[in-house]
């Protein structure tokens, strides 16, 4: 996508050859920064603080984790230990342990001094795997962006956190039919949930609409049900963290809330899965899925903007109050009308998803 | 209730006799402090801006507002004045017009000179009237604050907004059953949501909770869905700004959310409603109750005490995002369990309604 005309990944190699360069997403968007990365420890910490955040793009950052790694020390010993600190970074999105899994693998039977340019040419592939992923969930999800509601006005499709160009390597996942439609004429405009604590709708999802000139409100994510009783959306489209061989979707918390009213109200609710997100060892989300719980402090804080332009951190809440932090939830596979992937749109069954990855499966 | 040890009303009659003294809910949890309102241009800001908020609060804050404004002016062209000026300050809450045509209706065969004593005592009757229905909603509804799901540990209540005291006279409505278990020693714990964009939940259940000492978690609003689903809400209960004669219920909004995730989970959702919240003209909530719409900048914007203890506001959007704000939503009957009233526990349903209020429906 264009940041100020230049386009831009949100991963890239730097113009030594070796080093990664990460868009620093915990500064938008009040800045647009990027951070270099140049050790394994530098990959996990940027994974962990959430300089880079979203499934695909963790996945991307956990391969060339692994790639730094291998070019400081490529011994099995070293690179299971890479892999295990990437592993550790963040429990809930599976495209971590995918990307990890997958880049290993390719080089545990190559010799030592092989396996570092291996690693960045695999790291370099899962990236473009996923730019083409996205891209090809854009097409595919495109004429599910259309007019569902009575009345004048563009298509209204809400959404749920960054499930954009920000959250993968390029295109999005949730957002990339949004922008095929906008690219095709079709006129659009998101409501956006901001997405507390991290306000990931509010810094990410409004930001890069806004770069790409696609309409948008922001809202709270208590809006979403009044927005759906008055039938101001057409329809709901999230992001997945991972998604089960059934089709249950755990993505950011408080997604399974829309679900439940897009149920109730007879609004389309679909997720945008690319396959690497997908996992399919197990069916049960809410039961198998583990849920990452992060600082309380993300919850009696937030960040933002000054008057002055600086970006300071307050407290919303009494000094001792305690707070649980819940990163994601499930939103079981009968509340999603169906899934949106990089092979087509299935259903959120079993045997949807087994149609179109019948070798995975 | 009490703060700092001194037992305290939301609203009371200043030490002069006349001006109306309002704690300003404002600039909770961070400081605590008192409005003296001497006008009834005074009472209208004061709710308009929200230093007084909460259903029943409103409600006694309009009727001092009446009373102050026949002690200047006595008139009947004054009255209708006052109340057109008060009714205009927020549209949603129904105890607003009911007081307001309480007091009016009281006032109107009454020689001038008579008018302001006869405005001052019947708004300290409505207080007294609201602190006995909290009173007594607290005794009818401290049986349903019990154990109901498996595990050892306290009674896991969620609620959404504030309807503890600080929007009442005393007591609370959702609230007051909780208080009123934990006088009786069953040990209970409250998940309160946060409630963007106001904060209500972090800023005053989360503060009012704390000076009872009753335990309690702050989380974002986002979090009750992925709660139910895990078993650790035994039971919802909140309050209502306006319901139906059929038992809908208006209240901040995203309440409509969490009584989703409680049907869809088998917990128990209850409101907690003084009969001057009831709307007796009006069944079908989603179509006949104005939503009030607020400034954009509430979603945008996030207040909060900063490290040096001063309250800061701080943006989190990008500067020209656009953003809509309605203050509540409306939950169908359906979706209630019962509704508590200052008369008993009754079905959300007409017939439960006009079972305790014979005389109203």
């Amino acid at each position: 996508m264009l940041v100020a005309g230049t386009p831009r990944r949100t991963i890239s190699l730097a113009d030594d050859g070796w080093s990664v360069i990460v868009i620093d997403q915990r500064r938008l968007p009040h800045a647009f920064t990027t951070v270099r990365l140049t050790s394994v420890a530098d990959a996990a910490a940027a994974i962990a603080d959430m300089t880079v955040r979203g499934a695909p793009l963790i996945g991307a950052t956990a391969a060339y984790g692994l790639a730094l790694a291998t070019r400081e020390d490529p011994s099995d010993e070293a690179l299971d230990r890479a892999h295990a600190t990437l592993l550790a970074t963040r429990p809930t999105a599976v495209n971590l342990r995918w990307a990890l899994d997958d880049v290993r693998a390719r080089l545990r039977p190559l010799s030592p001094s092989a396996r570092a340019p291996a690693a960045y040419a695999r790291a370099a592939a899962i990236c473009d795997e996923d730019v083409e992923a996205c891209r090809a969930i854009g097409e595919h999800g495109r004429p599910l962006v259309r007019k569902l509601r009575p009345g004048a006005g563009p298509v209204n499709v809400l959404t749920h956190c960054n499930a954009g160009w920000l959250a993968t390597v390029d295109w999005g996942t949730a957002l990339a039919p949004v922008y095929a439609a906008h690219a095709a004429g079709v006129p659009v405009h998101v409501w956006v949930d901001e997405t507390r604590p991290r306000n990931q709708g509010a810094s990410l999802t409004a930001w890069e609409l806004g770069a790409a000139g696609i309409p948008h409100t922001l809202i709270v994510d208590n809006a979403g049900g009044h927005l759906m009783q008055h039938g101001l959306v057409d329809l709901v489209i999230v992001g997945s963290d991972r998604t089960t061989a059934r089709g249950d979707v755990c993505n950011k918390i408080g997604t399974y809330l829309k679900a439940l009213a897009a149920q109730a109200n007879g609004v389309p609710f679909y997720a945008a899965v690319p396959s690497s997100s997908i996992d399919w060892t197990i069916d049960d989300g809410v039961r198998e899925i583990p849920i990452e719980e992060r600082d309380a402090r993300e919850v009696t804080h937030v960040a933002g903007r000054d008057e002055e332009g600086r970006v300071r951190v307050v407290q919303i809440a009494p000094g001792a109050t305690a707070a649980r932090n819940w990163g994601f939830d499930v939103t079981p596979a009968p509340l999603v009308t169906a899934i949106v992937t990089e092979r087509g749109v299935c259903a959120a069954t079993a045997a949807g998803l087994r149609g179109l990855f019948s070798e995975a499966a």
